[in-house]
């Protein structure tokens, strides 16, 4: 481990997602494999992708909106459950997500309370789906209010977490490069079960099997055993840190 | 640790630095590390940087390049011994630095025959300094060679160790950020020891002593924890893989 | 022709332009070669840049911002029908130009009405110009919502229509770099003529028709026959889709 | 000079800084240096940085914002005299600082009047600090703004002022690389008396030290007189113009 | 089709592969597409990546260099033929491959003789493998000189034949952007067959592959027809010029 | 003047030029300019651009590469005479240009007999033309030795001057942004009979009248005073190093 844990315990995890489904596909080999260690991950959703990514739902007969995001609702709650992960809802909207100010300083009282060491979120500029970018600037933001030592005087600031970025769908059109290709073979079958929760997209399944065997095949090629199957490729924010060079 | 050694042993580094001077001021940390922790760090020296590196040298009256040459190689030998590395001189000549084949053949040989884990050279493109450039090059090239299955079938491929990139003079001139801020902490003073071996430069050893001081605070301010004084900073050449996610 | 139209009549453009000057100067050739072959091109003016880009009306003596819109209104009225377009005016406001929620969510259903093939607009960061940057923020959120299976469920989600970027008027300080040189020889008589509707900005004529005669030389240089006189230069922002190499 | 000053007088410099301190670490060599040639300099504070920045007041018993603000009132203005400046503070709040429309217009407003021939202010791009990218932002807008004929037809438009980029303080994370090396040996002893005004913030006096010389040797390895000392590093947003080469 | 052919029949394609294997992997599609189209492609086979890309090879008892260059021979010129395209090997030796001075202006008279309208080669910096970023650099000067007028007066000179780099194994490390989605259903199974000949490394089938399925996704995301199930990603060296808008 | 010159006299400026006709389209305003306040400028032509830069001369009846020299040495001649230049033609052969290892140390020397303040050369990577790269390799290189204390210790070593870049003939497809826009109204009729000197590229006369307009345009909108009309944009390979802020 090359940082240390800013908590007493085990070190901890937040995903901020700017849909009920992109912490599913784009790091639910990070989260199983976290959980799997037994350190907590917490997933923040910042809306249920209810008008944007619940094509399955929308062919339905006489679809809502409240009907959608109750299906989004559960389908990701199970995948959370999965996974290991506890879940939170923020129900700000999609396409556009947009992020009122109080809300930032909401997220940024969660990101204080929770002390995680890595967040989780999207990359900065995606030309195809601005929530991400919205979701990328709330994170940022959240994350410097949450170390402001003058921000809630009562308890302590927040040290300095990596924040990751998931791979987007179409990596190099939103100069997304991995700089971390996470082995997540040991859970596989675990993100597996999680995707096949989300019936509302169930044609990203096999699509999302596969990257994971494109990114595995990715690592052993930049040094990891050939054990190594699967892998999700995530790029920092941030230096490491560490006492070790490889 | 993030990727298991291709050695059946203690890991190990194999540093190519284009004059006998670049490995003591720019990886100096990092190679008392290794070395602290009882992996072996080889040191491949491709000019004695007589020409272009030895200004304190050349202020002494009468000065020949045979004599520059001579207190470069004790210089940087002493500065060796004192990091815990084994040093190699290939004399190939600086201000420009030229590689020909046979040597970059050679070099493969070499990177095969110690399987290092990882590789520490410099940028691909520095405008100040084109032997850099030229060392970067050659590593490249040679880690290439290395890897070929048929290149020497009598011995055993190389795996993909990573290419870690030193800091340069001037680095945002460079294109270089830094990926990695390595805790020297525990080796600075061996890395001053062998700096004050150079006296052919010694107007560098405040300003690296400066540099090693800025890094550090940058790496608290990352994440390291407060105890951390002094780092190098490493820009990467490859993805890392690996099990966690700090 | 590299992608189906997604209408199933002619393929259709619509133009967005921050100042209601900038489709004449930027996309006066595109425009004017598209409704040449017969298909359908909208303007959509967001401002009238009656602040900012109407320096010889604000030369009169007395002169007030509602006269300067009226002015600015009917030259770009003037200028659109001599292209052959439609043009329509969101009278936002200059210098700058701000975009509230609910006018990104009425321009969004203007696209899914209109189903452009192609969107023209702005590049991402001027830093001479913000409001070329919110016209181009403004343009992707827009597409994005259009494409929402959710976002009206009455009406069909709009296809993915690429999104080509004008060329600034400082190119390479804004990170332009023509991806495509477009020919506009057959129909430049007509952007002249456009341009010299722009009577509050007729310093600007002599310099596109010679930026023309440019970009026509390097289409020529890039393997365009030698007929070719004129061109427009684009950026793209997604890529091309289609079933021939050229 | 490469360029003339927009003034009939000496030129102007506007700096407009995020929190309280940024103009005395990052700039404080380039306001005493102008001040100290008899131009105006004018500091814009948009915030105290009194819950983010002001780490040493913080630990103090029963701090509240109010005094936290006061004090750093206090400091700043000391600083800015020490440093021949004028300051302005529109305490509008950090960790994060928000910029109405209303404030940006107000701004404009205090650029036109101010005519400064040099805008001084943070990056566009801070992951650290999304204040500094609000700042710059803002300036960008503001400058804009200013330079609209139409915008206040009764006081003349501003020319077209540099806008020179801060070093923030991990300069390579941050996309900022030295375009100026700015020699401050002169004033440099002004410089350190405004960084000891700083109390909420006295651990920065050593490392700002630190780094101007540091800059200052590279100043040197770039062609200046080796009697130069004390550097600042500043990127620039748009070309210079001039009449000579060096 | 958006530019004119140079040539007065159909337009004609050249694929400057580093090794042997290239052109199959990474522009079987195109190869066999353009092929069908009754267009004339010929592949030149720099190498026969004998040395670092014939591990299945290399695993046989006793095997020989001499015995790997015939066997690759054999495979490529059997792919080729399955393709539709001609072939021919220069046998340049591969890990590394080394392009002197005389063999570039043979290239240049082969480009020159062959008139093609596109030219299909390797990126410019791929860290892992050198030898792509020679073709590259080779492609390019033998570009330039083929378009001398003065280089061989007797025949007459070339035009500017666009230069599509193929998609490198980790694309988002060598700096590759997909800009053109090849739509390349039509004749996957012929690509796939091809595959099958390289007997040498049919490790990378599969991974083909699915890899043609991503990119097939890819392309229907950005406008093409549902039908599109296989496409290739190309990146463009210069601008498309053309009379067409998409 | 914002750095010191090196010479006890004036400034001093060394072009670098791939072909004998470069350094007037691109930089004879700058060589003028120079001349102009009685500076010494040095016009290093590395080959006569004899067989890719002549189509003028090959379209007549027998030319042959002697005659083509002679012309093109007679026409630069005349050229570097009317803007005030001394020329020296080193007649290394074009397309490709080749600097053999020899030849890169003779033009160290006449750098560091020159002592230019300036250098002038092309940019590092112009996909159209791979001598403009040479060129810019070459020039790095030389001058990294030039500054070198060892390489001829009975001279003084070289300070650190300047390297501007010409603007190639597409920038933006050469990476080239302008960092400089240099004034050369008071020299431009120099400049436009020296251009007239190259009548094997007389084409080129008005596309770079237009060019100097496009640039002075471009000036005065980034401050320059209105009565600039003329203008040649020069990128930067080093910062500005000085003691003013504009």
């Amino acid at each position: 481990m090359s940082t240390t844990s800013q908590n007493s315990a085990a070190p901890s995890v937040l995903v901020i997602s700017a849909h009920s489904g992109d912490f599913v596909w784009r790091a639910g080999g990070a989260i199983a494999l976290t959980a799997h260690h037994g350190s907590p991950v917490h997933v923040l959703c910042l809306s249920y992708g209810e008008r944007g990514e619940s094509r399955g739902l929308w062919k339905q007969e006489g679809m809502t909106v409240e009907r959608v995001k109750q299906a989004r609702h559960e389908e990701a709650a199970k995948a959370a459950e999965v996974l290991g992960a506890t879940i939170e809802f923020l129900d700000l909207g999609d396409y556009p997500l947009r992020v009122e100010p109080e809300v930032v300083d909401r997220i940024a009282g969660i990101i204080r309370e929770r002390k995680p060491d890595v967040l989780l979120t999207h990359v900065a500029n995606d030309p195809y789906n601005r929530d991400h970018n919205q979701a990328h600037e709330t994170t940022l933001t959240a994350r410097m209010i949450a170390q402001a030592h003058g921000a809630d005087p009562s308890t302590p600031a927040l040290g300095a977490p990596q924040v990751l970025q998931f791979e987007p769908h179409q990596p190099e059109v939103c100069g997304f490069y991995p700089e971390l290709l996470l082995d997540i073979t040991p859970v596989f079958d675990r993100k597996v079960e999680a995707m096949k929760c989300m019936t509302a997209q169930e044609h990203l399944v096999r699509y999302y099997i596969d990257l994971g065997m494109r990114r595995g095949v990715q690592a052993v090629r930049n040094g990891a055993p050939s054990s190594v199957q699967y892998a999700e490729a995530y790029k920092r924010t941030f230096p490491t840190v560490g006492a070790q060079l490889w």
